[in-house]
């Protein structure tokens, strides 16, 4: 915290590099994301979140017999410890992300692994297949906790992406809806060190255990500078409630220098690799449901935008993934929470990738206060 | 996350000015340590917890009656919502930090200002009185109801060290040890970007509301390398046993390269100011509570280590403060959660120096992994 002006300032530290990763690959100039260096688009139209998820974790994509195993893991791990519950209950009122939050930190209480050390790199992958399967679960019970329904159970005959929208009404989902959340899970699965995973990673820095990691990283998710968007995008197509509203909707917003959800990263500075996904399933969904509007004012907001795509602003995942979530019937405040379910894999293999090559992450404040301040007694202060 | 072998990497942040503060001043080279221009010494002679918790809070040293108006309002807040009760009994078997973590996540369904939008830094200010007030009686409860007692209520004849340790027995404390916990939390109240303080920065960052941001600074906290050198330390004199195996214990330590506890600071590369403090503290404790070998065993332990100052390797506060909460009575594990009462004014003020000119905080990592694989099926994944 040194006063010289010489200081260079790195604000918000953009453009700054602090360390290596094997995980994720972004050129954000392009537009191209890899995971483990498999193309985003490949992933999105022929993996599923299981695999996607093993292949984060352990770097390759499984053989038939290795998938089948992680599965099955994942499907045994889905049941909450009974005290969680009480713990939902409690505080059922406050927001989705809120509630997480809190749950997965008493979680770590309940698992099997509590006593490992924080280099003990296997336990924290079985916290982390815990965790991958026990989000989706706090964030249906809490959902239906607060409705005044029991919670539903978790159904072993489905897939990840299934059993959640399972177990937020106890219905069986169409394919179609079960493949679109998988899809979605696929997108959401890694991004680098965004703010979230940034978060996991300066918790891990300390060599603090793997729980304090994520629900350190489900506290940045939660502010809408980082998951909200998604939430914020329904919001507004709401608002602008007819595709011949949105480009006058759009021109207030920019007159006041207002950002237009769902647009620009600060990674893309060409189109987000992952929104042309969302973006089919959009068009797809809207004209099943039967409410085509939806899908059209996301396109007026689009046409409207053209031309700021020239400046680097360009649509981003969220834009479409809050319309894929409403017309699923799910609402609004479970759209960060869904996103969080989808990133838990990610937060776990950069809090590995931190620990195997550990380093506390502790950079400096620039100090421009007063200084050499004489104490004076309270007595005498004027 | 680029793959250029020209990107420079910065790990662990190391020497990366990432903004500005008006808050606290180091210098490390020449051991100084201001908080808002005052010298932590005069602080540490002269002031007391809740003076500097309003200079740090506000910027200023209070006159008489802003200081009892803060005073009062800290005092009306130690009671926590009944709810939490409950909560910390669910996870009660855990380890003080992760009870904290939870306890504290859960707090934020049952703040008034719950509503409160990010940038109501009014809110923020209420929040963190409530959690300046509030996180002595979690630790406090935590340690009652683990031992199967009922929880001590806040006294509110007492300031905030005293009432802490009357809330872990129900006795009211001797004068010289209220006086020495409350010194010990001055000392502990802010330390510009360490890594529990830059976690709540990165959450903050993200326009995630206050408790997200403390919650995520106490799983950092909880860490080793960053709260767990007290603990540590203490661990250490008992094994050293007394004061002539000090400098074997060092040696033996040193030929393994294993860091000897309560040395060494990421910023400091002269003494710790805060050291001194404390040593005097340990020095008389130890004497009045008729256990001068603990003493001894420290300062062989610093005469041992004397040649590695010339490395910049010094005594840190972590090194002296154990052993008071030891001579105090208070258990190893609940070392790092003192240092979170101590913490939480600091956090609570970077929290809002980062909301006032907010940015997100998202660095990059430099891919090294493969690039461009190729998506076979699995049917055919040899």
């Amino acid at each position: 915290m040194a006063q010289d002006s010489e200081i260079k300032l790195n604000r918000g530290l953009r453009e700054i590099y602090f360390d290596r990763t094997e995980t994720t690959f972004i050129d954000g100039s392009n537009g191209v994301l890899e995971y483990r260096g498999y193309s985003i688009h490949d992933l999105a139209e022929h993996s599923n979140f299981e695999e996607t998820s093993y292949l984060l974790l352990h770097g390759e994509l499984p053989k038939q017999e290795h998938l089948n195993a992680f599965d099955e893991e994942l499907r045994s791990q889905r049941e909450l410890p009974e005290q969680i519950f009480p713990i939902i209950e409690a505080v059922k009122d406050s927001h989705p992300m809120d509630v997480l939050r809190t749950a997965v930190s008493a979680l770590s209480a309940f698992d099997p692994d509590k006593e490992a050390e924080w280099d003990d790199v296997e336990a924290t992958f079985r916290k982390g297949i815990r965790m991958t399967a026990q989000v989706p679960t706090i964030v249906a019970a809490h959902y239906n906790i607060r409705r005044g329904n029991d919670p539903v159970g978790p159904n072993s005959d489905l897939n990840h992406a299934a059993n959640f929208l399972y177990m937020l009404d106890g219905e069986l989902p169409s394919d179609d809806a079960a493949q679109l959340m998988d899809k979605d899970l696929v997108l959401h699965a890694d991004h680098g060190s965004n703010a979230s995973a940034f978060a996991a990673r300066v918790v891990a820095g300390t060599k603090a255990e793997a729980y304090s990691t994520v629900s350190a990283a489900i506290g940045a998710l939660s502010g809408p500078s980082h998951g909200g968007a998604a939430e914020n995008v329904m919001q507004m197509a709401r608002e602008i409630g007819s595709p011949e509203n949105a480009a006058g909707y759009v021109r207030d917003l920019l007159r006041s220098r207002t950002p237009v959800m769902g647009f620009g990263h600060r990674v893309y500075k060409s189109e987000d690799p992952r929104a042309r996904h969302l973006r089919e399933g959009v068009r797809r969904l809207s004209q099943e449901k039967g409410e085509p509007e939806w899908y059209n004012i996301l396109e007026a907001v689009v046409e409207a935008m053209s031309p700021y795509a020239r400046r680097g602003v360009h649509v981003n995942v969220d834009f479409f993934a809050g319309v894929i979530y409403y017309l699923n019937g799910i609402p609004q405040d479970l759209f960060v929470p869904i996103f969080a379910i989808g990133r838990v894999p990610g937060w776990i293999i950069q809090v590995v990738e931190q620990y195997r090559r550990n380093i506390l992450i502790r950079p400096l404040l620039k100090y421009t206060g007063g200084r050499e301040r004489e104490y004076i007694p309270i007595s005498d202060r004027g």
